[in-house]
């Protein structure tokens, strides 16, 4: 039976090389990688993954605890998640999915105990979030893409929801902007301890609080009409709003809608920014939005790498990485024009 | 060393059903699950997933070739990859994700020779394929979500582009539209011979001359700016236009901006059909996007289905199953008006 050593030989290159090209550890031009395939049929030979695995005690196989189809609207879960699939290629590895559904304990175990996995990356984390417990006490080696209220300990990447919300401020308040609201996602996500929900809300309060400037937030569901029916209140209890920061995509379209249905012109009457959104959505609106994009590639590269370090021995300290979303300015922002 | 025989005694539960339990093979109640798992975590108990893949010479994981982030705008990809997520979860597979990159030749012959999915599903497949050939030649088990020109002896999942292009015109024919106008993906698309443009372009023109009306068809680049210019170059080149239809989502939102701009109302003076949507897309416009929408989830499950018994060798035939767009009236279609 043919060995590494014979395919190296046969396509002139060293042993080291070979293995690069099937595990993608190290770059290899597509020439080389395709003279090294072609020796591998020539001579039969048959790098087995799983025998691969067991010599290594490693799959090098990394399983992504996936939230399932209720996240499907966001752009940024899905730039996320072919982020890390291919930092996980990269370095040799391969991303797996592995839905949660209705029983997110019972399939974070499964998950622990077949020891399929090498390391996991855990989405769309809780404050309180049970699968972290889990993980925690398996010392299986994981990275959080969130973080929970306390994650001293634990590998994170995470959106810094505190400079991005100041960040947005400073750009409306830049404008003249002072009457500023808030539209941020569900109550359920607030009551579920959503990340995301809970860090960009207390953020709006604390920096709107220091510029004594009035705090008007409201929570909304994940959907167009819901946030129509947001802007109509808003505008019903506090009609000298100039500007809108919404978190929400499918609501800040329904928002533009009823600004619109209601006579009110943005950016002139009324300011929009999303925040937490992504350049893909800001496109498909009209006038185009200005949006602070979720960092959801660097996150996915930041995720993947550290839980690789994790799994192998190398890492150096513990990740506690936080990316601000990044303004970029488009057609729905403009100075305070109503007095 | 603690056996499943002894998980079982002490969960109170046959073996089967502990294997129930850890492949997902088939459902068990969440009690019964944790009841198994608290009797694992007693016993020390370690089902290990690679030893048993050893023992089967099956992994159970399907690789999905993943073509990578220039996908990212569509909800229906993200809406497929989840599907075949958790219909591989339900028959007890892993989903691999198995990103493209720009070598697709030899990411395909990696994760042929690296023998670590037992089956593998091929996603925006073109009518001449080169993964398609390789799979072929490897006798590794494939399934198709579409489909290459000669696709006889393979099974794939795939849009029925031609009933859903003619259920498109026999919606706007009855309302009385007759200059009909088709936007679809980009030329580049065409020239790579991308099965949607292909068949979606060739079922236009010939439902549309067998009715006696003219055929005006335009590709168009994946951005609203492409979708704006093509508006505009339409409505120069044939003014009597009363309806469009759109393959192709970021285009679709610049064409209804440009007919904003250009004080097109719709519906009342053009009707919009955008066809291979998603209901998440269409709730983002205003007014609200009449869609026929990609059968994202059914695809997914269906390829999945199919390919783990073309693996576990109980599938009775090729699959060739056609889906057609759901036809969602919604508010951007009405009676033609003009005269």
């Amino acid at each position: 039976m043919a060995t590494m050593n014979d395919v190296a030989k046969l396509a002139g290159v060293s042993v080291s090389t070979v293995s690069y090209a099937l595990t993608g550890v190290r770059p290899v031009t597509p020439e080389t990688r395709a003279r090294i395939h072609a020796a591998m049929d020539e001579l039969g030979y048959q790098p087995n993954a799983i025998a691969r695995s067991l010599a290594s005690r490693r799959t090098h196989i990394i399983a992504l605890l996936f939230p399932g189809i209720e996240l499907g609207l966001s752009g940024t879960a899905l730039e996320f998640v072919t982020s890390a699939a291919e930092t996980a290629r990269e370095e040799g590895y391969h991303l797996m999915l592995w839905p949660i559904g209705d029983d997110e304990v019972g399939e974070t175990r499964n998950l622990i105990h077949q020891q399929l996995a090498d390391g996991v990356l855990v989405m769309e984390v809780r404050l309180d979030d049970p699968r972290v417990d889990l993980l925690r006490e398996s010392q299986t080696p994981f990275t959080l893409i969130g973080r929970t209220a306390d994650a001293a300990g634990l590998d994170y990447a995470d959106i810094d929801f505190d400079t991005t919300v100041r960040d947005a401020l400073d750009h409306l308040i830049g404008l003249g902007h002072e009457r500023i609201a808030f539209v941020s996602h569900s109550k359920a996500s607030l009551d579920a301890g959503y990340g995301p929900t809970v860090r960009a809300g207390e953020a709006f309060e604390r920096h709107m609080t220091e510029r004594g400037l009035p705090v008007v937030a409201r929570h909304c569901d994940e959907s167009a009409d819901a946030g129509r029916a947001v802007v109509s209140e808003l505008w019903h209890a506090h009609p000298d709003i100039t500007a809108l920061i919404t978190m929400n995509d499918a609501a800040t379209f329904g928002a533009m809608a009823q600004l619109a249905d209601d006579g009110r012109q943005v950016p002139r009457d009324v300011s929009v920014l999303s925040i937490a959104s992504s350049p893909r959505v800001a496109a498909l609106s009209h006038p185009r939005l200005t949006t602070m994009a979720a960092p959801g590639t660097e996150l996915g590269r930041s995720g993947v790498r550290s839980l690789i370090e994790r799994i192998e021995g190398s890492q150096s300290a513990t990740l506690h990485e936080l990316v601000p979303c990044r303004l970029d300015i488009q057609a729905t922002t403009s100075p305070r024009t109503k007095e």
